[in-house]
């Protein structure tokens, strides 16, 4: 196996914005894409991330790999990647051997870790609304209904996407209606509120950085969907377990 | 009532200076200004803010409402203000509704508080001297001092303003004379002196973000006043009791 | 005594990064030179520093006097020199005192203390091997080791300078050949190994700020010596005791 990428900042927030949520994962390295698929420690948000070969400039891949690593390391690893750099990655001597190649060469070994083999399998997930729009949209409506509160609903009725949080004593409230950047299509004609935790949200929303388009999907009491894009390089997906009220 | 700011920063920046010094406030809004005046709750500083109905796009006003409120929540609502931003404040739902106007329309409701009522009555001060100079020359004599010790001496003598203070062991003295933009007009030959907490001057210093100039004004042994004004559109002043020295 | 910088930067950022090794030192002020020698507490790391008169646009040594002050202190007050002032060191009422002349004049005055009269020597130290290079060189490399480590090893062998580092169970390694900015002079036709402490190296790299070139130095098992030089006015050098293996 040996991975060339020529723009290492896709791969270095990629990584980044995967280990906002999860600790450790696995890597597939397919003939035609890196793939992850994890859930994090609490078993709340999943993250799928995918890099097609044709991100890098050189993808010699002969049978799929797996490699399983400590992502907070890598993150720390290809923080010292510099956007002209070239960035090489190899197995050897049982490690992920990470080359930046600049002006001199700088080598990294990280070990391989052991992961206990459960397949994290995508659920197949149905929603009835789907809303596209600029990631920066999504970004602030998250900041603006975190000063208020823990916990965010979001609510599409009529072409609207309410925002809305509630604190002990004050609330926010976002409306995004389809016009301009912002795109809803709903299947339903009735009222759609699900709630989803702010603190997840947030971590999700570090995503921005690899994408200027987010796709948000979800349902009555049921998870969020969001799928990041980035030019058909990187696909960053999250789905996100509702707040189901226990009223 | 119905206020709209098309410059959220006057306000968003007021508030900010405010709750360095005060927690909850009432806001006076009356027919021709909107007002403040606060202790801090040691009751050492008093903060005396007024901003003009001519500041604001829409005033609309029947009759004087008493507005209290918790001040670091409405800074965190402002702070979501962009410069682009219309901001509208208006009284729903026993609350207080903040609106922020720009590409969407984000909602806060922001709960009024319960404060004791005792009036604030602003002190009829008289000052022998005044000192009128650039705020960042006030700030840069304030953040030198802080080098070495927690309180200052600010001294008037021949037209010279002498801002001077002794730590345990070190000690800095910033001479200020009456030339260029700084003008000090004294009544008094005789010299004048007094000392003032310089952790509550950092926080006033933090006025600089809404005006240029500042007026000091003190006496021996007496409060000092700072008064910034705005463009006449906000006036922002602190009165702070002396340390007086016992011995 | 009476000395007059121009540009009290040269000062303000040798201050600051001797401070990072050193608490108190004493400042020699002799009729050529400024200077200083001084170890950290813990007896790993010798700093010198050398501050020609040629720097100063006005030097007046009678004869030669020892300041001994308490750095991090002086450090504070040289971060309140904008580089438009002009920076005067004299000593009064028996401190020093610390003169920043711009707009308005700002006076400090130090307390000299006492330091155990231990003149420090600077060792006599013999070197096989001498590497030229651009200080952002060297900075870079013990920034990637530090990623995986806390100490690294120097190696020279066949006029490249290998930068080596091992964790627990990552590694990192820089091979930086003799080309381009970096020249490697070497006397001995061996391998060159030795290992030093990269918490001690990042302080030391903070003279970055100082000097485009550095000039490193070591031997097996041997202490390191960095040498920073600044336009002829300002030395700074370090030696660093190496970590020898107990294996």
């Amino acid at each position: 196996m040996r991975l060339s990428l020529a723009e290492p900042n896709y791969l270095k927030d990629s990584v980044s914005i995967i280990s906002e949520l999860v600790n450790e994962a696995v890597f597939k390295v397919k003939p035609n894409a890196v793939e992850l698929v994890a859930m994090d420690p609490a078993n709340v948000a999943m993250v799928i991330f995918k890099m097609l070969s044709s991100a890098f400039v050189e993808y010699q891949v002969d049978k799929e790999v797996d490699i399983a690593i400590n992502l907070a390391n890598l993150k720390q690893i290809l923080k010292r990647a510099k956007s002209s750099d070239t960035l090489v990655l190899e197995l050897a001597e049982d490690k992920l051997k990470v080359q930046l190649k600049g002006e001199n060469t700088r080598t990294f070994f990280l070990p391989i870790i052991d992961i206990e083999d459960k397949e994290q399998r995508i659920p197949d997930l149905k929603f009835p609304v789907s809303i596209k729009t600029k990631t920066n949209v999504l970004s602030e409506a998250i900041e603006d209904v975190g000063v208020v509160a823990e916990s965010v609903s979001l609510v599409i009725n009529d072409k609207v996407l309410t925002v809305l949080a509630e604190g002990d004593l004050s609330k926010a409230k976002i409306e995004i209606p389809s016009k301009g950047d912002t795109i809803i299509v709903s299947e339903s004609p009735d009222t759609i509120k699900a709630k989803y935790s702010i603190e997840y949200l947030k971590k999700m929303m570090t995503a921005s950085k690899v994408a200027d388009d987010v796709t948000i999907q979800f349902n009555k009491d049921y998870p969020l969907k969001l799928d990041y894009k980035s030019v058909d390089k990187i696909f960053l997906s999250f789905i996100l377990a509702p707040r189901v009220e226990s009223d």
